[in-house]
């Protein structure tokens, strides 16, 4: 068994952010390692994602989840390598990802485990981006709500981000021509480069994102897999195909939902067009992460998805990683790695 | 084979409505029968719909079908019997429910049937309402849409209509609670007393929909089920709980939709309650008729449903129904009768 550091370096959140959470927001400090529980296991965490939640963790706005409290480790997902365990059905060298903070170890229950990493010829750097929640929420919300069938047209706002770079290869896979929207030059040229896009629309640039929209979708759309909601939804909606599958995975575009923003009303659009519209949280299908991470694992292996990461190295730079994440500066999977 | 009265009374639509047609766009005459012709049958009408729909196919405003054309017999459903066939499948003496419009005689082909009808021992009239278009619309919507399980709560808009009556009544055989939202105290007398509704409220006479709604569904609602539209829906779709479903069936609260109306955005909604908003058009469903129509007879003959029908005498009266459809005059089944 190797043999724990007697330091746990933390990030620790300790100023509540009001909108981007910035380096002033968090401390490092380095803690005693607690020593597992009857029930719990310590991992030595390798990697940490950064990821665009956390700003609504690290806020008091109230999201899915209670916001992080001050003082303790900022809410990560992380993977890394179980040292210790007195949790059934986990042992030493066991790898897993989960909910294990930015932190070099975290004590904790199974309830924290999102996925035991089973690929280990792949890097384990995939386990927090395309086999983590990244491409499982792609892969499980297209299969589930688009349903795609072979020559259908799939839509997806913001193509080349952590979930709809995945979106546009898996419908190029599934025999669809994908269209994807996303917000700059570099980002158009990654989309229909690496991500499967048969093309796509810079929506910063356009004068009138319908008229774009229309001009690449002549036929329509079949699947809109929305991550912004706001004015590319609304030129999306206005497209859709009698049948088609609208697949609500984010709200991007939208900062304040409270009172409610007016749009166009979309009754009409859902009754006529046979509409299928469908919100989408990743964290109900737990269940259904193994077989879907294998068939991820088996897609990468055979070369037919490919994933872009953006590595820095050392926990001491997770807080200015995240800060960056706005900034719209990384393309591929934000990871701090701490081995 | 009982023998075709020498002439074909017909109510012709002879002005185009801007807006509700009125006894003024409509002119009875007197026409030679046509004999069928190989693949055809004519059919002897015995009992006309009138139906709020007909109001989109006299206007010009293009809906889901082509308008009528001037100077040929309204379109309508009706229920009537074979008096002579060349059709395969069609004999003299089966009873049929189609597009056979407001006349005594019809010389049309099997593509104008959406059923035959089966259930001889009900009144041939039901084959209009609760085994026609509106029971089957109610039946096929909720179950396939709706997914209706015990303890749920559904909210249907319109609920004394002529497809919330059905919605409610199905609601309580599926063991949900079911709550109406309809227009005057006699409807929501209906609506709680023979519809299956646990509780009802009075849109037009409540000053804080929203409110009331809230009231009527303390715990949220699992399924809406929307003939309306509008701010009844913003009011419902607040309400929603999670992995909620809304079946939006009818947008009678909204005249125009061109350019679309302003409304709450959904997206959120949608999002995070991980709701399922599906559009239902019943033309969609026609292979679904006559399994579903038996399912309907069923409850009928065990007392489990109940229907309404209001019932004119005298092909010359239906224009003026289908005037007092729109004022709100009819409680259930607005038929014609000609036998």
């Amino acid at each position: 068994m190797p043999s724990p550091s007697p330091l746990n370096r933390r990030i620790l959140l300790t100023a509540r952010p009001q909108g981007v959470p910035r380096p002033e927001h968090f401390t490092m400090d380095a803690a005693e390692i607690r020593p597992p529980a009857p029930g719990e296991f310590l991992v030595r965490n390798h990697h940490l994602s950064v990821d665009p939640a956390q700003r609504g963790w690290a806020n008091d706005e109230g999201n899915y989840s209670d916001p992080v409290p001050l003082g303790t480790a900022m809410r990560a997902l992380a993977v890394g390598e179980i040292v210790e365990s007195r949790a059934d059905g986990f042992s030493a060298g066991d790898f897993v990802y989960g909910w294990f903070g930015w932190q070099d170890y975290c004590t904790a229950t199974p309830a924290a485990v999102l996925r035991l990493v089973t690929e280990r010829d792949l890097p384990l750097t995939a386990s927090l981006g395309v086999l983590g929640i990244n491409g499982l929420t792609a892969h499980i919300a297209f299969h589930t709500l688009g349903r795609p069938r072979a020559g259908e047209t799939v839509v997806v706002s913001t193509a080349a981000g952590s979930v709809g770079s995945f979106v546009g290869q898996l419908a190029r896979i599934a025999g669809c021509t994908a269209v994807g929207v996303t917000g700059s030059d570099d980002k158009i040229y990654a989309a229909t480069g690496r991500y499967g896009y048969a093309r796509a629309v810079n929506y910063r640039a356009s004068r009138d994102i319908a008229a774009d929209l229309a001009i690449a979708c002549p036929g329509g759309i079949d699947i809109f897999y929305d991550n912004t909601g706001g004015e590319i939804g609304d030129a999306a909606r206005a497209l859709m195909r009698t049948g088609g599958r609208i697949v609500q995975c984010g709200t991007a575009s939208i900062p304040h939902w409270t009172p409610l923003p007016q749009g166009p009303r979309c009754e009409r659009q859902v009754l006529t067009k046979r509409l299928s519209w469908s919100g989408f949280v990743i964290f109900d299908h737990l269940a259904d992460f193994p077989q879907t991470a294998a068939k991820l694992a088996d897609l990468i292996r055979a070369g037919q998805i490919t994933y872009d990461e953006d590595i820095t190295k050392g926990i001491e730079r997770a807080p200015e990683v995240l800060a960056g994440l706005y900034r719209g500066e990384n393309l591929g999977k934000a990871i701090v790695s701490l081995v």
